[in-house]
């Protein structure tokens, strides 16, 4: 590969109240970074950069895209010759029409999801000993996305021998094709994990805390506030990944994960690790169940040219949950 | 009252495998103070007394009694005294009849319940400060008792008149009748709980534990042990109590709750706090469901004169558990 | 005795300058109750009375009185019949002299240090629940007094014999006279402490915080808002009362302790702890020394009667310090 | 550069006792991955490689090496060649001579520290989810190197320029040189750091901790056990990189830092972060002074080539300690 991506970088989503949504991302533990009356810029106490998590005012609630960090500006040309290679067209987004943002590259990925990546964000203070502004959950930096698709297997590989990434664990179903994975190009467990199910859709945006008991704070308060039937799954230890997580829906169901737990993986010579589709301590290191929900909403997606809601398809494999959720 | 009762003191329980309870008791963090082939001495990490649960190798799991410490051993013969003019037996145990306790006073109390008294235990090292010796979820202390019983307004009123205990929180449900009640000696949230159900039966004994983290890697030794299946709800948030929980049941299908969160309620004018029994927020601040099992499960119990299982009465109250989880 | 003292209430101090005691209070996590220009009420989150500290602006820093709550308002005037026995003047302050009060009774203890008892106080609302409120180190209710008196060995004997504490842990120094005193009558180590050095001063009052992370947490947001040179000692765990500590100075000198890691004592046949006072472990259990500040200073107080600072009276036993940080 | 450095990978010291230096780490909770009569083998719970830390038994305590780990057996080679165009000797050691390694090179670096890189160790089981193995503080993983040298500004200048390595923050001190730097490859704060003072010798060796309670937990279980001399500073918040730190010392002086609280340093555009040597929250946010030990004391090194400790040189810079220490 000729270019270098870094890390997962933000998610564009679109919601139907600012106000509902900046009183629950602030109550989280989120920084305003600035905001206007379609546009509310987000980000964690530790990033340096304008922003994490886009939200954008639409009359309807959905992925417009999730966006990468690449090393260089050059490195977007690059990437623009790899797709265009494979056939797939691109679009620019120019500087200037996306707000702290240098020019960008969007295209629908193998899996049809809506993907950017970008070399240049605005730099602002970054918050990280700023502990009088802690809140919440203390949200600390953008980890991961989660996506739903129908060929997790096909995602995965190309992920892996196109786009340079790693893969930390994965999940195998029927007949050992895999079921789920985790790619990472930052050493943490991943950048970016694909679930088999209907799709493509966000299944969640991750973000990293510094510690289990900013965890359970941001339970409290969130609860305090209100917020309790926003908690959808958790507090829990996945097995894959060894993450403490807690998951949230946002005021328009976009799903969220906070994240703590993580593993260095670092070494080329890092075997990914295989877990069983119905292992019970894959997905609940401790043996909870998960609702039904968590396996069947998801946020739809965009595409990046039509500006339309993709359709979903049917996933490869059957199984849509583990089957001692079932 | 010419009594005082001090504390909830220790829980006697019959089990069938001594050595898979000590392996799950071990796990758990209680220290083992002696054992031989029918007896098992637990106790937590800062308690000075021999111990707080006695496990007894039986062919039925059931539980024998729960016990109170009184202030001196003149406090035992005022109980005698009183249980007498209320009419009902009472049954003398020995010194001697019961590793390392003095003598004590057996009753069946006003929920049929198998309750004694006792004032002196056998003083053992107090391991506060062994902290090399902490495991699992680094058990601390008997916390209370939880009691499933027919009739929890009787109860509630003759443990506060008579017995001159206080309520700290209580549940109201249909015709504003107590559905559930929390009661104390010791200036904590309770040293017994009572709660509407086919009783008398014991619910759970509850171990207070040194902080939220405790709980936390309680739950990850267990499940690296193999015990997730025993974790049954939790962790998460009483509304009620503030409690920060996670309730399991031991091989025998008792059931022992992890406790920290708690508040004093030294106070005399201390109010009781009350909570509408569906109120979502009192059973879990966080929002979270309880399993059925949490509801309709719970040990029986002996009569301490017959030495035979209490057969169940009908609860007093129809709704067995709040709206939102039936 | 004929009087039944609950706990250590509240305690009265004279700061220099409101605001500035407001900003570092709440900093800490303190709710303020009521101010007006001269007086500033502040509580701990879950404190359902309407203050644990009042802060009452004057020229020059001083502690008025350290308040008991009593059980009745009856036992006031048993207390008050109890002093006059052994030949000391009393001060009544009436209903109305004080805010939020009931009627209370002050008199110079057998250490000379201002005490006041009360039974009544107004209540507030409890904010325990209220975690969005939670700040800095979340302090959730006022645990302790630590006293520096000239006779510890005077003091400890006066508050068992007469008043009706129960003494945890103690402090042997020269020829085995007392150094130190931890003496309670709510269950915990203690709610008030006696240590030797020039006196009658108040060393310090202890608030207590639900868990060790909210004291990380309070080092944290007090030094990111410039409070870092308040942080005196710690954090760190006293070998005496397990206790997780860290000390403070507020912007008049005046000592803060916040507290985790108490133990229950509500046992009458608990065994006093007896400590060394050249133990390394006493002090600093991970052996860290203290600064000579935290032996040297303390605050002066006033008299009850005569409204003037307490003139200083030499220590009976010489060693000021534990040897090893001599 | 033709070469890719991953990070940190273990560090080899000689000791004067193994049985008391295994009973030092076994405490901390580190892993032993095997050991003979002459050699210890140590990992953290998440390593899947063999050691990190290789302790053998020598009559002197020094550090014999510091090890890198690279991507490729060929990028040694690259190395190789690297070293010898600038001049400088270079060692192999063949596959066998090293247990569980791959062949390496070893280097005296540009600070005359002893340095090694190697392509290749053994896998061993990793143990993240064993939380049964638990222990202590639960040493996770290696994070960092830390050396005292005699010119920090130009140990800075070639690992950034010659090794490829980013400089997340560092310390000016006179005239605006560069008194300590915070250099890395993998996305951390640091694989190595430079301080100025008498060398080349290292300061310690950083391994790193899932959360701030297990560097509590390490410090109650280490002073259970007798180890509280052992703690030299600490617990405490590094203003500098933000960690939550306590530095011990082994039974042979060997200091070792326990650390938790990082940030990711992924970002191409990340700006180092400049500190003044004398802002007092540098070294310490919340204040507190460190030792003159940690700033004097520091472990001796070999030459790679003689095998004979390396003699130190003065420091470039003055100044050994910040200002407020002094």
């Amino acid at each position: 590969m000729n270019f270098d991506i870094i890390r997962c970088g933000r998610a564009v989503l679109h919601v139907t109240d600012l106000d509902r949504s900046r009183a629950f991302y602030e109550a989280l533990g989120f920084i305003e970074t600035e905001s206007d009356e379609e546009n509310l810029f987000l980000r964690g106490l530790e990033e340096h950069n304008h922003h994490s998590l886009w939200l954008k005012k639409r009359s309807e609630p959905v992925t417009e895209v999730i966006s990468y960090k690449v090393r260089t500006d050059a490195d977007l040309d690059e990437l623009e010759s790899f797709y265009k290679k494979q056939g797939q067209d691109v679009k620019w987004m120019e500087v200037g029409s996306q707000k702290a943002l240098g020019r960008s590259l969007r295209v629908m990925d193998v899996a049809s999801m809506p993907v950017e990546y970008y070399a240049e964000m605005e730099t602002v203070e970054r918050l990280l000993q700023r502990y009088d502004l802690y809140k919440g959950a203390k949200v600390q930096r953008i980890d991961h996305f989660n996506c739903m698709v129908s060929n997790v297997e096909q995602a995965h590989n190309y992920y892996i021998d196109e786009l340079g990434f790693a893969c930390s664990e994965y999940t195998a179903g029927e007949e050992e094709k895999i079921w789920a994975a985790w790619l990472h190009r930052k050493p943490s467990v991943h950048d970016v994990a694909f679930m088999n199910g209907p799709g493509p859709r966000l299944h969640h945006v991750g973000f990293w805390l510094k510690d289990p008991m900013s965890l359970i704070d941001g339970c409290d308060v969130l609860a305090s506030m209100g917020y309790g039937p926003n908690i959808e799954r958790g507090p829990g230890r996945h097995g894959l990944s060894n993450a403490f997580f807690l998951y949230l829906r946002d005021p328009d169901g976009h799903r969220i994960e906070l994240y703590n737990g993580d593993y260095l993986t670092s070494d080329p010579d890092f075997k990914p690790i295989r877990w069983d589709l119905n292992d019970p301590m894959r997905q609940t290191f401790w043996g909870h169940e998960a609702p039904d929900s968590w396996f069947e909403e998801a946020s739809e997606v965009l595409d990046v040219h039509s500006g339309k809601k993709q359709s979903l398809e049917e996933p490869l494999l059957k199984k849509r949950k583990p089957n001692f959720v079932i």
